[in-house]
């Protein structure tokens, strides 16, 4: 099916480009922490979104929206808004008719994984995710290593009970190499987590 | 699993309200448009995650953030934002293990729906999930009438074809009664849609 817009102009999607303002804010804010492996993932949902393969979107940054200034003949510019926590994982989507739900994060630590890096509400998301039989997982990367694993939200629930029982804080960099899947990376797809759920869940 | 924050202090899940300085902004500004369907929704959707039924989210407010400040002891505060055109439907998640997608939207009219109300980048990704297996519709609301209706993303399709053809930029009320699901309003979920996928897909 091919679409136009309804005055009859064919529709051109546009490329995958962010804002020059944007990419400003991005570097002010995070100082590049975790937008290097947000802009990976998205490259790669973008791949497989092009050739069909997964339809996965990261979610939209939650903003509470305070005060609104109209200005004649220009758009809305939103001049006082905040960030709220997420309630939700930021990825999800469908691949071969499943659900698809998951996390990622990073740590400049090379030697465990802090758990706080999740918020308790993404920890009961994915729990209740899994109950519905839906697949879950984080994506993990060890920034100064440049590794990047995926690890099953069977295991993170396990870790965090562990932690919630008085246990450490973290996942240590052995469990992680030993419960979950080291994704190499590549230039297209730059994290092609998708491989990794064929050979789990027996998709290919 | 309970859950409690890392100091021990034990999670207690918030009420779902709005803040009254959004409300506020709601009104400003679509006076009331498409607010009521969507607050009936996050209502329904509320009820089906509270009950484990199913796990559907709102996706939030695209929003495209230029400048941010940062004052010291308090939250970061987002001074200059714009509304970003969304890339997919407002609404996924997972019901029985399948990927649920749809998009609601409302109208003043009384005898048929404007197909202007749904963007082309929404036409595309439902004929997306679609093609990757997974159940997606539309939830459409006459407003004056009160009366609300799932129409299958199969439908809408066909609808958005034929205004591509040349044919009318609109689905007759006529055409929603007949292949879409009156849905009746209840108290205890409002907007009870997902009885209709059971329906549909043979799933109780």
């Amino acid at each position: 099916m091919k679409f136009h817009y309804p005055n009859g102009k064919p529709y051109v999607p546009k490329a995958n480009s962010v804002a020059p303002q944007l990419k400003k804010y991005k570097n002010q804010v995070y100082s590049n922490r975790g937008m290097t492996l947000e802009e990976d993932l998205n490259e790669t949902n973008s791949y497989y979104l092009e050739r069909k393969i997964a339809i996965i979107h990261k979610k939209p940054t939650p903003v509470q929206i305070v005060n609104v200034d109209y200005p004649k003949r220009s758009a809305a510019v939103i001049k006082e808004a905040y960030f709220k926590q997420a309630s939700t994982t930021d990825y999800n989507g469908i691949y071969k008719g499943k659900y698809i739900d998951f996390e990622a994060k990073e740590t400049k630590f090379s030697t465990s994984f802090p758990l706080k890096n999740f918020h308790l509400h993404q920890i009961q998301h994915m729990e209740d995710i899994l109950k519905h039989h839906g697949i879950c997982f984080v994506i993990l990367r060890f920034s100064k290593l440049e590794e990047v694993y995926l690890l099953e939200a069977k295991h993170l629930l396990a870790f965090w009970a562990r932690m919630e029982e008085g246990g450490r804080k973290s996942i240590t960099k052995e469990e992680i190499e030993e419960l979950g899947h080291h994704i190499p990376l590549g230039l297209q797809p730059r994290i092609d987590y998708i491989k990794v759920i064929d050979y789990l869940y027996n998709l290919s």
